[in-house]
């Protein structure tokens, strides 16, 4: 029954379009005349293919860069397992909005258009100790509302997340997709001690353990184990690579909430980078389970698209780089060979 | 003989100022009432206090951040230790006033002013492996070019260099001031293959051993081994501190032509951070022996200050959190306590 809904967003993922190699070979080219020994840029020449190959174009652009951050509320904090209250969560898209988060500060130092989308937080998610996460319906209009943020056109899009409660809904997610046990995924979030680091894991390894026999699809594990916002964060993610628009991924619970994707088609996250791995302990981890390029590494944990955001400058240098450089012979320089 | 008139600089050193850690406390503060858990932008929180204690103030300023490229040419080029001939050092200042080159391009997106500083580039040094690089004249004169370079009133300051051969010495000057043979910090450069590279090392020992008499002095190691750029950057590092400007260091030259300041008086480059860690290889070991934090590690090895400037960026996002945010009080959110 449940497999048999979810199928058109399965049929979906086959018709996603793939890389633009020749989009990718073009930036290759000009990258081998521009004044600097080869290679020398390092990951700023990568990321400008990577650019080029997911828009489809020779070169890329960052006229428009995009980040949108999900709210959610999480009925598994009723099992004690973040410092802050679940009131935070609409607190803090208020502050969102009035510009205070450090996600509107970055954003703005990476002159990228910041949206917020809270989803039902008034309807917390149920508690997935006891019961699925999401019905099917919640969960579809969670992806959909995911999709529904992606405006075509856009040249980046920046995931984020806001929902008190979501790391344990990431290492439970993380653990269904890859393996291990609570205590392999659990972190201190927001800051637990390590008292309630060791009941978060006992917490994921219950909800393991009572969904187990769901677990072998990745669209059940978001739908009984995530919540609103990382469904709609796997949702914008689908939508972004149908539009040709390469995704920063932010943390631990951006890219959890991500991870579906793939597990259900191969190479699936190729049109995405993860901004920076955060220091939440579970994220090193996924980050090598998923085997995408990481930006940064700041030892931040904050969530909020933050890393993401905050990334965008280094894509913002690599194609300044790529669009301005002199070639050898515009600037009459010797090339070495 | 030697050591006497270098005396007035090593007197200098003792005059210079230490930090304010009643900046730093202040910015600490600030940081625990911001909306966010506390320590969760992590590097980002860190790197405003060092702003504070260094510019010895408790707000901030990246007003007007400069970029200094110093170039020389070395006549250890003699010694075929480049795949690139050393008239393109000349080129690259002509690309760089031209605005071709790539620092040009993540200057102008770090909102950075650049100045070049070409150093006698008609006058090679001494090749290392026969005599000292530099007279002693010689080599005040360049750290003169670096203490003048050094605009008082600038909020931070970013220092590269460009010079055919550079690598070489770096590796010779990181080799004496900090141990290890030329194979430990021989690197690729520009791009030598690995004949090249056993090569270099082999070019480092010789000089090792020329110098060997004079090696405990670490300006003896900057004249003997360095060049006029590296000189220069040396008396910039120096000039920095003086005025309460806190310094991006770049790769592996533009470390290791600081590195003699950490030798010569304890916590001399704390005032310093490694913008990005090279891809060339002594550059990782000499970080370690430097013990400064490092902000990127993107797998360049241009040089040019790229790395210092690419990661002026995060600097200004973690301005910009700590001066745009909201506190808890402000934004109405509770605080987890």
């Amino acid at each position: 029954m449940t497999t048999l809904r979810l199928n058109p967003l399965t049929d979906l993922l086959h018709v996603l379009p793939g890389a633009d190699e020749a989009a990718a070979d073009a930036v290759a080219q000009r990258q081998a005349q521009l004044t600097k020994p080869p290679g020398s840029l390092g990951r700023l020449e990568e990321v400008v293919g990577w650019l080029a190959r997911w828009q489809r174009r020779a070169m890329p652009r960052l006229d428009q860069v995009d980040v949108v951050i999900f709210a959610g509320n999480h009925g598994v904090t009723a099992q004690g397992i973040s410092p802050f209250p679940a009131e935070v969560t609409v607190q803090m898209v208020a502050n969102f909005r009035a510009g205070g988060a450090a996600i509107n500060q970055i954003a703005g130092v990476a002159g990228a258009r910041l949206s917020v989308v809270p989803l039902s937080l008034d309807q917390p998610t149920a508690d997935f100790t006891q019961a699925p996460a999401m019905t099917e319906a919640e969960f579809l209009a969670a992806v959909s509302a995911g999709f529904d943020a992606v405006v075509p056109g856009t040249d980046l899009l920046c995931l984020g997340e806001m929902g008190i409660g979501n790391t344990t809904a990431a290492a439970a997610m993380s653990a269904a997709l890859f393996g291990g046990a609570g205590a392999d995924w659990a972190g201190r979030g927001t800051g637990l001690d390590a008292e309630g680091v060791a009941r978060k894991a006992a917490v994921v390894d219950r909800a393991l353990a009572l969904h187990a026999d769901h677990l072998t699809d990745p669209w059940q594990v978001a739908r009984r184990l995530g919540g609103r916002e990382t469904a709609a964060i796997l949702g914008a993610t689908i939508a972004a690579r149908r539009h040709g628009i390469p995704v920063l991924l932010d943390g631990f619970v951006c890219s959890a909430a991500a991870a579906p994707l793939a597990r259900l088609l191969p190479g699936g996250l190729d049109h995405t980078l993860i901004g920076h791995v955060s220091a939440e302990a579970g994220h090193r981890r996924l980050v090598r389970a998923l085997d995408r390029p990481v930006l940064l590494d700041l030892d931040m944990r904050l969530g909020e698209g933050s890393g993401a955001a905050l990334s965008v400058m280094i894509l913002r240098a690599a194609l300044a780089c790529h669009t301005g450089m002199a070639t050898f012979a515009e600037a009459g320089v010797a090339d070495g060979t």
